[in-house]
């Protein structure tokens, strides 16, 4: 049978990536490995698990274990609504819908959002794995750049061009991934103004917004939205949100937060596409969250930013001239910026044979793939030694 | 903010089910339903999960907690595969990727093969969610009717006219949802003669298959495919499993299985789509599927047919003049029609008032919604008197 003859025009948006095939040879014990942005399992907490689970039997489990509603678990959803609140984002349940994990929040978001040939627009470079979402439905990208005058005239010129219009901005908003950096209130809002102009809407990655080690904590957007307009259902912004990294990423729990009129269509889409998210996993998350959401997330601000710091030092310390890297105030990730004249993946490959350190090529975080001289560092799962031993074998590779 | 104008153009297939809106007003205490299509949480095995639970945080739970591969958990991929060999599908685990419930496989496959104007070939009636998740691709639907002598090249003219080709068939093979309907031999292969003459996909949707009570099992269309091309490799069935009605739905795991070719662009919509499923669910369900699948399933299927036959004799005794049904050989449904001047969902908005019997009005099941005098009853929900009650009822709504 030839698949390719039947498969969607969406397939050829949707091929294997080099560079995961490249890390899957990375796995191996002798490497150092800087490539993962994965939370450090030994900072799980297990315990506040076992102890939902545990609870949720001692009652039979009958519920946990049904068919339960697409929106999501009420009592997860109300607790989810009082933590917006704590950070500035007034909302009701019916303002949130769980999801599978917040990758699943950016799928049914482009779903909901994007027919061939509209336009979204994404930073540059932005996360691999929301291009990885948004191609399904093959839209055009064109680069957000809060930074610039460019008029939303000109964005929508271009988008009409390229046969659609601008459907939404997204952002990861808070130490991004891959580059670490946070948006300041400025672009921030700058980027409501261009919303309101283009009639678009905003997504707002927060995955890894309660990682904040320093520095001062900026409004979300749909805070800053919500103080313009006086309410969450005039808003045009669509928080995600994760508990992938401030509790487990194995129960794949995220949640949307936005105007009912979204939600609910949402909702549909979540009803077609998997029922609802495991109602197990809802009430087991909702349990540990009421537990332990608050004490635990500043352990690991603790512990992460103290590996930061050994990082950025040991960067400090081992790289040759030419080299600059970012500075997070949270999250999990440096952004090396090496000479134009190297590739990230030739700098990969050829690592494989000699220091055997690894690390994401900054590539594929480009939507037009245009910029191949950056890295991305992850320096969530290494200890002190480690990461000194791994900058030093990155230093040696990049000054060869 | 004006949503309907930031929607792609899918939302306007993916509507609010006004049946869906009904049936919430009918979960009120005085009802007896026969509406909903979900398994007994009494049967649960909830001590099976209990256990597995316990032995997965005995060992730390750290790696159930954390991220996974997209294709899914290697032990239960090997599970699975074991339990195909048992019903004529012999296969590895490559062949095999678990999603979130069979509901996900529907939705990935249809994003898989659908673009707009396509055309998926499904029966009169067929499973309402499949076409949720289909519409979301906006295909056009055509009738599969394996017993007429329609010609490949009819169907294939059809698909042509409105703008695509045929990309699939899809049925629910054993005791369908909603007729309770099994699809027999000749029909199975007789599909398997137009996919060959339309170079088409074949989506056989087996959620019912492990709950059959009696008669003699037919293989699965995957199985006769490979019975006939000697590899799975070279077949275009793709069979969709769930452990949602053989163990318990609010893990939310299922399966596809097929070639590897088809499996691995699975994989990559998986992976875009909500990255992997729960790691602890499929761990979960990977113990409790090796510990009581086949004694547990056993077990239901003891219960469920003595519902079953509760229900038809019980039907025997109550229905008037005019009214016919099926008679499954397993699963949770049966399918009733009445007389064509009889509507459903007027039968359901009377029966509100007067006689509170719940059932599923059969419109929403017709890919064309042209057939409205049928009643969806399931009977894996209630027991014995509940059901000679809710029938004898029925017999004066329909009498009335």
């Amino acid at each position: 049978m030839n698949w390719e003859q039947v498969f969607a025009s969406r397939a050829s948006r949707m091929k294997a990536s080099e560079i995961r095939e490249l890390l899957k040879l990375l796995a191996q014990p002798d490497i150092i490995s800087f490539a993962g942005g994965i939370p450090d399992p030994k900072l799980f907490p297990a315990s506040a698990f076992q102890d939902a689970y545990a609870e949720i039997f001692r009652d039979g489990a009958g519920e946990a274990l049904q068919y339960s509603v697409s929106e999501g678990y009420l009592p997860l959803r109300e607790w989810i609504a009082a933590h917006m609140a704590t950070i500035g984002i007034p909302c009701t349940p019916d303002n949130i819908m769980i999801t599978s994990g917040s990758q699943q929040a950016l799928d049914y978001l482009g779903k909901m959002l994007l027919s061939p040939g509209d336009t979204a627009l994404v930073d540059w470079p932005t996360y691999m794995g929301a291009l990885g979402a948004f191609n399904a439905y093959e839209p055009n990208y064109d680069r957000l750049d809060p930074g610039t005058n460019r008029s939303a005239a000109d964005y929508a010129e271009t988008a009409a061009a390229a046969g659609g219009r601008v459907k939404f901005a997204y952002m990861s908003v808070d130490f991004a991934n891959p580059t670490g950096r946070t948006m300041n209130r400025a672009a921030r809002e700058r980027v409501l103004d261009l919303a309101d102009e283009l009639d678009m809407a905003v997504i707002e990655d927060a995955a890894y917004q309660a990682l904040r080690f320093d520095g001062e904590a900026i409004p979300p957007i749909l805070a800053l939205e919500i103080a313009r307009k006086g309410d969450i259902e005039e808003c045009r912004t669509l928080y995600c949100g994760s508990f992938s990294k401030s509790l487990a990423p194995g129960l794949r729990i995220g949640w949307v937060c936005g105007s009912q009129k979204a939600i609910s269509q949402m909702v549909l889409i979540k009803q077609a596409g998997d029922l609802h998210t495991s109602t197990m996993n809802q009430a087991v998350i909702d349990r540990v969250a009421r537990n332990v959401f608050d004490d635990h997330v500043a352990m690991l601000r603790r512990v992460y930013s103290e590996r930061r710091d050994h990082m950025l030092a040991a960067l400090e310390r081992y790289m040759p001239e030419g080299v600059s890297w970012t500075s997070p105030e949270g999250g999990m990730f440096v952004w090396l910026t090496v000479p134009e004249h190297m590739d990230g993946a030739e700098l990969l490959a050829k690592s494989l044979k000699t220091q055997r350190v690894a690390f994401v090529p900054g590539r594929a975080f480009y939507a037009d793939g245009s910029q191949g001289n950056n890295l991305r560092l992850s320096f969530s799962l290494a200890d002190e030694e480690t990461i000194e031993e791994g900058i030093r074998r990155l230093g040696l590779l990049l000054a060869d």
